[in-house]
């Protein structure tokens, strides 16, 4: 795993994925007390960042095993994914996702050509099912963050913002992720390793779900307690990944934590001040740039917005904080 | 007004407005029956396109001149990108607003910079009060939309869709343009005139505030029996232009009519698939691409997103037609 996997995932994602915006808005910074620059990958294909990662890992399989047929187990953003980025490439995918993931999400995973196998994330281990059904099938398993074609192409979201944010003349900040395998977050570590080594890399995680915040700390992994009930539901996954951890351990800074009611808050002023739409997950780094001012180093804050997939009754919610 | 003044605005534009990307959604493709590329202005500083026409305007005045600053008149989305790009360029900005504005959009000027003037919709004449201030401080009136370098601004917009669609492979379409005045429409019809010279512009305006289509239609200038009292607020005005007004009779198709009930649709679409936010005015053209598909022709359709300045309460009433 290293800077060369994911230029070479930039040049197979070029004109595929899309270059999302470097935001900002002057009423954000105020709130934050320091410049905020928003990276909003709710913007990317599928509505999240995972379709870098799907592209980049379908691109990169050898063509005979890729037209098997591919799987992936996902509460979501990743099977949405992997399912564009499949089919795109004229390939069947398969989706184990958990009964309790979003309806819009398991929707949107059919209709995006996707045969979606549902199981129970409390009694049942996803990814023993995903095993069982590629070995059965002869797919190839997509894995949703610990696999280096996978984190390549997460990575060139830190290659987008070195450039952009070089552009605006920053070169040094803090740098939040939201952060659930660490995907994205180690993928964009070692990009900005290279191409921007002035910044460090923070992963954000919802309160009570916080299993790589705990093992940076400790040193070790960490596992979750429980894996649902709270409504970051994209980010949160029982424990980091064991390629995705030492990669974080040796480049980030110390993860930052959020409450549900810090994440709805960022959504709403994503609304108002950037016109974009977080999902409760996909804000939980803005969210600490917004609430965790103290926590925070220097005069720019590089946040990411992981993805906008929220099904409308929490998006309201969200508007009901502005009141 | 010609191309050059645009490839100028653009050139003075580069690095300070951004670059908004070309979304697109197999989903909204499905809804309206062809290829549909959106065009998301929402995203641009101060949340709307305003800001190109106001960086434009600011950026070409005689440096001596600015200095002594400027004013505006507005209520909406041109006081906001005139105030910005006022700021950033060190001059004071006079903003000329109705008492009965809403108090978040006078908080928002005022924020962004503004000197905000109030006067009495009933009582007092606005352009006297405009008239005075300006002569009396030496301030530069920019107007919203008869401008030529408001509209060199605007059109810039125009050069990115011809760029960018012709990235996707797509040289001939309907571009469907919000339409208040004119600025918006003309300008990105006289940089699709060079750069894409197969696409054609057409308006589109909210059913009961028409003027536009109507002054295609009679090829003399037409106007609104009132210019209040819909949602689509932001692209309402009395009549179309003096100086954009030739430009769209040469260069623009039929106009196309949206209702506020499809202008909400529109909104929740864009939501939904796209992730962004608009406001009712900034959706007609989505909304013509979604509920028009008979009057508009060919495989592709592209649509801008002019502003996303909504307020809660009827981004909710958007989200409510998703149930």
């Amino acid at each position: 795993m290293n800077i060369d996997m994911i230029r070479a995932a930039a040049q197979r994602l070029e004109g595929h994925a899309r270059v999302t915006p470097l935001l900002n808005s002057p009423f954000i910074d105020e709130i934050a007390g320091r410049r905020v620059w928003v990276k909003p990958e709710c913007l990317q294909r599928t509505g999240s960042f995972k379709f870098r990662g799907g592209w980049s890992a379908l691109s990169a399989l050898d063509p005979d095993i890729r037209a098997s047929g591919v799987i992936a187990f996902s509460s979501g953003n990743h099977a949405q994914g992997v399912a564009h980025a499949a089919t795109l490439h004229g390939v069947p995918p398969v989706i184990v996702m958990p009964s309790d993931a979003p309806a819009l999400k398991i929707a949107n995973t059919k209709a995006l050509g996707a045969e979606v196998v549902l199981y129970d994330r409390g009694s049942e281990d996803r990814d023993r099912i995903g095993s069982q059904l590629a070995e059965e099938r002869g797919l190839t398993l997509i894995r949703p963050f610990d696999e280096p074609q996978v984190i390549a192409g997460q990575g060139t979201t830190g290659l987008e913002i070195a450039a952009q944010a070089a552009a605006q003349g920053v070169t040094k900040a803090d740098v939040l992720v939201c952060c659930g395998g660490g995907g994205l977050t180690s993928g964009i570590a070692l990009a900005l390793e290279a191409d921007a080594p002035d910044m460090r890399v923070r992963p954000v995680e919802p309160e009570g779900f916080d299993d790589v915040t705990r093992s940076l700390r400790s040193g070790g992994i960490e596992r979750n307690n429980r894996v649902s009930g709270n409504i970051c539901d994209a980010i949160i996954t029982p424990q980091p990944g064991d390629i995705t951890f030492p990669i974080m351990q040796r480049l980030c800074g110390p993860g930052l934590v959020v409450s549900e009611e810090d994440a709805l808050h960022a959504m709403a002023q994503a609304f108002l001040r950037l016109k974009v739409v977080a999902e409760p997950g996909g804000a939980v780094a803005l969210a600490a740039a917004l609430c965790r001012q103290d926590q925070i180093e220097g005069d720019d804050v590089i946040v990411t917005i992981s993805g906008g997939n929220v099904d409308p009754d929490i998006f309201a919610r969200s508007l009901a904080t502005l009141k």
